[in-house]
């Protein structure tokens, strides 16, 4: 590995989001011991001062210096502080807030001046990524920033319901949510796998509904306390109601089919069920669904919806509706018979009585109710949030309903998820470039959240497949429309990436200790450098592939811990690698090529080796055959470079060797995971850098 | 690092502590995805059941098998189940209970079998220290185990009052004792630099005395119910009457002396004092003490003592009690004269007054007291624990109050935490050996507690700090006392540290951040094998020389993020070099050599790049001179190779040379680090191994 280190120059500090508007100067101010906050606003500001304080502590830390003040209060007050805080007024935490602030650093200070807390948490959050070092010490860059958002809701959707995440995982989310400002945490707390919310009022549904993993009231109020320090309001989802099954294992009389029921997958007949299903069979299945027709559903909605609304302060309340295909109604003789009594033409039209009465529900504990998008109907009350989350075109099997502009026209605000859907294992540029996120400016376009389900992911591994990808969603919907160099994006976010982990999050931990543990005590250098240009097969494919299998693969109890389910979602090392291959062919840069020289015959290398390194070892083996392929294609690339640098032109046999030899690495989907740097392999080849696809298939 | 991989050969499993009775068959059970587990226990153990279903979804995530059971309940109890536990009794965690259990592996099955809920838990934990692999998949030798432990209490103190240790390291921290089979966590709740426990009777406590940062009741709830259901009990200690200036900041009208207080280092002054102390001027000193003579005083405790005696419902409450030199005392003339009227001889007979009244408070609110051994006196009440800390003959400035025998004869019990001091960086062998220890059975030799203050440690570090080390405490206190091999001891301690890795543990994951942080985005395989060699100075030299250079090192704010901060307290790399160096210079084996000679050259050649590796980088520029030294001795011990297979001896002038390099090495002690592996340098020099040292100094 010795030397294999590019060291990128000194750039200039990875923001993310980049902030609306900023100026370097090119000067710096240097930190010391003396470093010193002090701050003018409403004493009784309690998120601000321990938000400080948590700010101050993380500088300390960062540099290993040695900081006088212990905890930034009232008293901090000194006009000789070097930090500066000027806050006018208190606000709590929520959507539509002025988010404003300006930060101001010169060589000799720095000064943050914000309208209100939010403005002054985002400012902190941008002088803490403005932290560099240098071989004098830490300094942050001499700049003027004016920093405002784009959208209002800059969200994330975590589903804890699937695999559950407990609280350190969650708290630690929402401090990198904060880090790249976002603030609206949405957790999908129930689904048919589980229902994850301690409930005082139906006890059977978490006791009976979870696997013994769920939140307690008190954890859920500890983690809103978290989030709102922290500028984060966080709303529920309770998935209605086709995501049910774990709601009947306790209280089957919601059902419109008879049980009994067990938490699991939608499709689940039988725990111990191997038959394989079909996208088909699944999309026809009547699965679990609530039985709109009973006066008692509404009444046992109306409890927990009480219960819930109370535990939760959020304005917002999602009651999911999503994704049911009404046959579990059309099965149920006395469901048909009361449609035709109450003359529902189809179960689309029993699907919006359920709706509706959902709505009242909601309201009447105060909050703005929102729907996945096929809650939307001509019909739909104005002041409910349509949560898009299908994306038409990309062969999705359901259609979208509605188009942002159709819904904003017709008076509903619009939330976008569609194209920001972490787990389908796409690069941080196919959500960066999110065509369906509307360019336009309408008061009905909140913002959007990125979403993290949990089919296949799961507390070992749920911040490896978030992070550092959410960060360029955050930039989306935080900075303007203009910033969008995808080139300049990545360049931040491995940076980001780095941040982060300084901060915390265990997202590069996550995949060091899986890779450990997948090595089986054995030496993690010697099967590093494969297993790192290995990416997750993109789309659905992981998570068809093995619903259609057996349903025992997305038990909430299933493991995520093949290589695919532990491989960061991108490649940094084939990121590297790639800007080797451009540069090179656009410049023919010596170093570039010394480095890729390097870098193949480390591949190389390391494919041999690879063999001996996992002998024993089943489970790393699973992949062998893309070590295999990562020889063969490193032995095209020194040759290509070769040739490039002989003017020495292939054969058209040689071409077609080579040329198949590629095809075959592609073709190779062993373990659900796909060796990244062919397409740069195959640009040296052609001596042309092929571009990223603009659109990637899900299946 | 390609190829430096010692694939140790397959052993024997890692357990720790060794079972009092265990005889390996020789065979296989192999395990896949149709593992089971029925259950013969109390249907209302609330206990058993989520540990059987934590142990099975631990096993199904580390094989990565896709295992059929969601749950394990009272409906489990297939008698084809391949794994089969049989519990008797349903009990609560204590001190004292029966802890035995059976475990029983074939090629056909496991069986578990205990007298109650303990020793299941017990047997769980040896279950799963039993996993192993090989190239057909996951397996548990055959094996027969009847297993029983040494000592009663087998405990751990953790300081969460000088660094804050939030839920998430004190979970994880739980989850590894009760691998090792520790029973009880005993949290230094209280010292001057903070009060970490919400109290609802005297707020100031936690809001005036802290940097905001402390457990809330529901959170202490919340962890009392994580260790009860792993089988451990944990029990709060308030540091009376010297270790108080936290409480002071809230009550100053406790104190001997009238304030304002700050929560501080103990010999604080003021938060920007940077005057150095001496040894002499600490021991000397005023330090904040408790006002006893002051019926408010006891009025103050009774309350306090009443709220956390019912928050902790653990039968037992310490006091501290440590560390009181009655200067603050003497210079009050109020206390003094009080003396006088009650014809308190001196500031100890004052100290055993204060003692007896919390006594009769803590009995009253029914629990057992313990305190540091400094409480020890003649007329100590016999139900009274005595905590022994002080380890005479060490160079210690404190003398230690009665030996253990001396103790249980009066009549108490005795707790032993001496030469147990996690924090004085010591290996793991020095508390392996603890001489402290008493050898001879005796009912009022409860055991011990391994303890961790945390001046220099902090959340950051806290998990490296203690772990793995603390397995080898945990051993001494479970294992017979014929159980004393080191070299055993090491081969599994090796091996438990990446099996609690594997189980969640953080500790490998906290120095490969820290090593990621201080690199500041270079690639940390340049600065790896320097640094993985390295090791803190042993003994309180750090603190002392961070104690009297400044109080801000010490403050509950301050960093610890030098190098001498993130590295392990012991050297795996070291640890394997001195292996191969024994082998090699017993046997002259060549794949010892080999290793050797490879590592040897991989350390001259990381020496050499060392200074461009850290250009620009102050923080690991602190200890490049090790780097010097390591590349210099790896010359050394390649030509002392080179002799030892040639058969040529060495000049008498090449020997001065080497020895005094050798010498300058031992004597650098730059960044508070120092070089592991002079020892095993020297040895190949001297042709002979140099044993460990029996003892290593503090100072």
């Amino acid at each position: 590995m010795l030397g294999l280190a590019i060291n990128l120059p000194a750039q200039s500090p990875a923001l993310m989001p980049m902030p609306s508007d900023m100026k370097l100067n090119g000067g710096r101010y240097r930190l010391d011991d003396g470093f010193r906050i002090a701050v003018k606003a409403d004493p009784k500001d309690d998120i601000l001062y321990p938000a400080l304080t948590r700010t101050y502590q993380s500088l300390n830390r960062r540099t290993g210096l040695y900081f006088h003040q212990q905890r930034i209060t009232t008293a901090d007050n000194r006009s000789d502080a070097s930090f500066q805080v000027t806050v006018s007024k208190k606000v709590e935490p929520s959507v539509g807030a002025n988010e404003s602030y300006t930060l101001t650093i010169t060589e000799s200070g720095v000064s943050l001046n914000a309208m209100n807390t939010l403005g002054a948490l985002h400012g902190l959050e941008t002088l803490q990524q403005l932290l560099q070092s240098d071989s004098a010490g830490y300094y942050f860059p001499t700049v003027n920033i004016q920093d405002t958002p784009r959208f209002p809701w800059r969200g994330m959707m975590v589903d804890v319901a699937r695999h559950f995440l407990p609280m350190d995982v969650m708290l630690r989310n929402i401090d990198a949510m904060a880090a790249v400002k976002m603030n609206v945490l949405h957790i999908h707390l129930s689904d048919d796998e589980g229902f994850r919310v301690e409930s005082k009022t139906y006890p059977l549904l978490h006791q009976k509904g979870s696997n013994g993993e769920y939140f307690t009231q008190d954890q859920i109020r500890e983690m809103i306390a978290y989030a709102r320090a922290r500028g984060i309001i966080i709303y529920p989802e309770f998935d209605l109601p086709g995501h049910c099954r774990s709601w009947f294992a306790g209280y089957p009389e919601l059902a419109s089919a008879p049980g009994p029921y067990v938490p699991g997958p939608r499709f689940l007949i039988d725990p111990d069920d191997k038959k394989p299903l079909t996208i088909a069979s699944i999309l026809a299945s009547p699965s679990p669904t609530i039985d709109p027709t009973k006066e008692s559903t509404y009444k046992f909605l109306d409890g927990l919806f009480k219960e819930m609304a109370a535990l939760f302060p959020a304005p917002y309340f999602h009651i999911g509706a999503d994704e049911n295909n009404g046959v579990a109604w059309k099965n149920n003789a006395a469901i048909v018979a009361w449609m035709e009594q109450k003359k529902l033409a189809n179960t689309s039209a029993l699907q919006a009585y359920f709706v509706s009465r959902c709505y009242a529900i909601v309201k009447k504990y105060g909050k703005t109710m929102i729907g996945w998008e096929e809650l939307n109907s001509p019909d739909l009350p104005k002041d409910v949030i349509v949560h898009k989350w299908l994306a038409d075109g990309d062969g999705g099997f359901l259609k979208a309903h509605g188009t942002p502009a159709e819904i904003a026209a017709k008076g509903n605000k619009v939330l976008m998820s569609s194209s920001f859907y972490l787990d389908h294992f796409m690069p941080a540029y196919i959500h960066y470039n999110n065509p369906y996120l509307p360019k336009e400016i309408n008061p009905n376009y909140l913002g959007g959240e990125a979403a993290q389900w949990t089919e296949v992911a799961d507390r070992y591994n749920a911040e490896l497949r978030i992070w550092p990808r959410a960060a360029a969603i955050a930039e989306r919907l935080w900075s303007p429309v203009t910033v969008k160099d995808v080139d300049d994006m990545y360049s931040r976010l491995w940076r980001t990436s780095r941040y982060l982990d300084e901060r915390g999050l265990q997202h590069l931990n996550q995949y060091e200790t899986a890779l450990r543990n997948l090595s089986r005590g054995a030496n993690t250098a010697l099967v590093r450098p494969v297993v790192e240009v290995l990416t997750p097969l993109r789309g659905v494919k992981k998570l068809i592939a093995k619903m259609t299998k057996s349903s025992v693969y997305s038990l909430p109890s299933s493991p995520n811990q093949q290589v695919s389910d532990i491989l960061p979602v991108e490649s940094e090392a084939r990121y590297r690698f790639r800007k080797d291959v451009e540069v090179y062919l656009t410049t023919k840069d010596p170093a570039a090529e010394a480095r890729m020289r390097q870098q193949l015959v480390s591949w190389r290398s390391a494919s041999a080796a690879y063999g001996s390194a996992i002998a024993g070892n089943a489970r790393l083996a699973e992949v062998a055959s893309h070590a295999t392929d990562l020889g063969q294609l490193s032995t095209i690339g020194l040759d290509a470079l070769d040739r490039l640098k002989a003017g020495s032109p292939y054969r058209a046999d040689d071409l077609k060797t080579e040329q198949a030899l590629l095809d075959k690495a592609r073709k190779n989907t062993a373990g659900e995971v796909e060796l990244s740097v062919i397409p740069e392999i195959e640009s040296l080849l052609k001596q042309k850098l092929i571009p990223e696809p603009k659109t990637i298939s899900m299946f």
